[in-house]
């Protein structure tokens, strides 16, 4: 682990910079978004497909994932993809649908910004903006969340050390905006059963070398349905304050991950798992009212 | 993932070879060593120092896990040390302390064989004999493990695939031995914060795979004795059939490995807090019966 | 390798997109730049400090260059640094400067770009904009970029497969740029005596895949200034079009990457080293005409 | 880098144990094989099958090579394979077999030893033994090459540090046995186009911590017979003191690593082609006299 400027000597025996340190802001972070509380006591849920595709898909998928317990919904309307020629996403187009999901759920919206120049727009109809695994190292675009009023859903980049990790969220806190709640999703290994491993190490380094909330996407982190469980599961055990999983109420005709996307009955219960560990470790999970609609 | 001679085509996607094969055996393997099962409802742990250093700490060291909940002794009398000029491990001098420690505990003993020449020697003091993660890909060792009558602890390489290591179990299973205990140790990545990744995925793919017994070690997955206990609870979350734990009496003196074992005192909170983890999944920690002396 | 929409099956065994295929596009892509062409039968030789720091020291270090034997000039206005309080460039006025060190060297100037809204920029000074390992997944730049009228140095990604590389690199050809310079710079391993392994397999699989030119950039790959000769020769043999190296007039003073960047004198030796290889292999390296002052 | 009992620290920033250290021993080890020298001016060229198949196999072979150029053959009778239903190799018979093929040709003979209790068999065939990559850490196995009174072709293992690799040597050297030929043969890491990546920055920097030669296996190193040309050459321009390539007569019928085996024709060229590299950086290959037969 390098030493750079800014950083602080842990008595942990490593380094951080400034103002994502434990050392300097001792109280875990607890950021407040529509009255959940992430980072506190209770664990969050965050579900949703990996892309608005239309309409009806996010709306009927948002009612499942909010009856089935989920605190926030996630959903990308710009999206990061391996080709040029595969769906990109509805754009403006997708926020709109997702604003409109709020509405009919109560469900706070996550989406991701890849761009320094959407980072308003996507700020305009988000409650969390999301900064993806292959932006981690998107320094201008770091800055630009920095200056937002969003708190910031800041994925760990697939290829990232945990100390490049740190410094890149200092990037964000730097510029003004605390509110970031880091997310585990997987590293790239030589192992190729999985899309990813999680590194599921990695939430307690997080919890001792930083103030932040922390939290565990196994959907991306193991690029398998059948995995989720399990990993949600242990995510929870090792002390995140919460996950965030795709759910689709169509799997199989999804236009991008539908091979590591829940069904909604799939849902409910890994719910009800975790639930059960979450007591087990003197946590709950944030328990939203009923359905509004 | 490669296909190989002697492969099953799985429905799951992908293949693993004959004996090692879940479509092959369905039924989950059960080892029995003198009355603990392993692989069974029953969660097992296996604690104990790194290396057997002398008579007073392995006796001293056995004692403290005894009463702490475990219910298998751990300890190398053979080491596989980096450098030629640490410490090797008291050979069979290691072995007889070992014995000691049984008769004394009650606690069946697991220590390492590193050489096929000594097979014989080690079976002969041994519950199970340890295949390390170094020799995973020692394959005329792994013959002479399925030759002998004893259990196999038989850990992941940690450079080997999920696939390479079903392979290389096939080659004890190929020689007449069922009784193999797979260990998911952690796997070498890029993150140089912990030791090793510990590869947590592993253990749902394992059980999916195979029908053996799949145990994990916290310890080495991550080389620092503060991350045990949330890691071992994961391990547990995600559906481990044990654990694996280096204690040691006097961590600070240890001859290898001190950095990421365990105090006593630390060993008996960790088994408190994984037993609540295992009532979470439905299952419990096996309990033996009273300290003998 | 996975397949994407847009993908053609490859008689070699993989698959690559449409564009960028050389199943498509048959006849190497040979890209004047003021007159040197990048990706013919001659090798180019970039040089030039990791970041402008000041006036004096780019036009130092460019005259320094031009006279060792270097065809095009690097330097960074805008950095992509692991911290934000490290230094992050000089932005438009290193722009100048490197404008100014064009004019009095004649050599064409190579500089990154990392927000889509400094593509503008960036293009005006530059005679090839970078893109580098970091923003090899910015998407939204890759675009951009796609649509300037500028040559791309377009590096692999530290932790993409060749396969994602070329699959970036069909974002910028599929917006209508087809001069893109392909730059393999190292990527992350296990290994860490050298910052980066540098894949020098990737050069030949790349001349298969696509019809684009490929470069080494031994600095990066290695972090180590004493690595550089031996490993920029070894780039020539294995079929590079050219190499990118730093160079600085006082690398232990320099404000980033002063452990690998050259002096002057042991560039001048470099390039005598690569000649005799690049001999050797049937090909040479480009001469200029002399120092314009 | 971990430093360990016995290292000395580097003036080139790391350490590395007593015996395999060039600080120990400032000359360069050279290795009189039969009269071919390993190690000093001269670069030496091994070369045969994957393993030996039968008796006309190995023979062809064997003399296709040395038309070509070789200097030792290589082949092996004991053969670690990832499934124990694949071919394992001839044992005893295939040693004979190669000791006939040295007989008929005059090259002295490269063949891999896996098990402790085989070191003093193998030694009576071979000239040199081969402890192969997964058998690094086979500590056991070490220390028995380290007793015996043959030369030993170390090679790295696929997933081991630099540093990990020179205190394996230190094993062999520490039992009296100093003549120790290392050897790159790609390490694993993420990308999946090429069987291993090939880490040739290892040569300079082994050169530079040690007194062995050191050679290069572009066979193993890349697992595709199209890229071992090119990555031949490389490993001349870096500065390998040899390279070991497979050579089969019949390529698509191997029993193992026929994808990555060369004809006989191709070798022909290649030896040719590493020679104008070798004379550019002020060698030359090893010629022996014409063929004995």
């Amino acid at each position: 682990m390098e030493t750079h400027k800014g950083d602080i000597p842990s008595k942990y025996g490593s380094s951080a910079p400034n103002l994502v340190n434990r050392q300097t802001i001792a109280n875990d972070t607890v950021i407040n978004v529509n009255g959940i509380e992430i980072g506190g006591k209770e664990i969050v849920i965050i579900a949703g497909p990996c892309a608005v595709e239309n309409k009806e898909q996010i709306l009927e998928t948002a009612k499942a994932v909010y009856s089935g317990g989920a605190n926030l919904l996630r959903g990308g309307a710009f999206k990061p993809r391996t080709s040029p020629y595969s769906f990109q996403g509805l754009g403006e187009e997708g926020l709109r649908y997702l604003s409109q999901a709020r509405k009919e759920t109560g469900l706070p919206v996550v989406t991701e910004v890849m761009d320094t120049r959407q980072v308003e727009l996507v700020c305009k109809y988000a409650d969390i903006i999301q900064i993806g695994s292959r932006s981690m190292h998107n320094f201008p675009l770091l800055k630009e969340a920095g200056k937002c009023r969003k708190p910031v859903l800041f994925k760990r980049g697939f290829m990232a050390t945990i100390d490049e990790y740190l410094h890149a969220a200092e990037y964000i806190l730097s510029e003004g905006n605390r509110e970031i709640i880091l997310c585990e999703r997987g590293i790239r290994t030589f192992e190729n059963y999985t899309r990813n491993t999680l590194d599921l190490s990695a939430v307690p380094v997080l919890k001792r070398q930083t103030h932040l909330p922390v939290i565990v996407d196994p959907s991306h982190g193991t690029g398998h349905s059948w995995l989720v469980p399990a990993m949600a599961k242990a995510a929870i055990a090792v002390g995140a304050d919460g996950i965030m999983v795709e759910v689709h109420h169509k799997p199989l005709e999804a236009l991008s991950d539908g091979q590591q996307s829940l069904y909604p009955n799939d849902f409910v219960q890994l719910v009800k798992d975790i639930e059960k560990i979450a007591e087990a470790c003197g946590r709950k999970i944030y328990h939203h009212k009923p359905l509004i609609v």
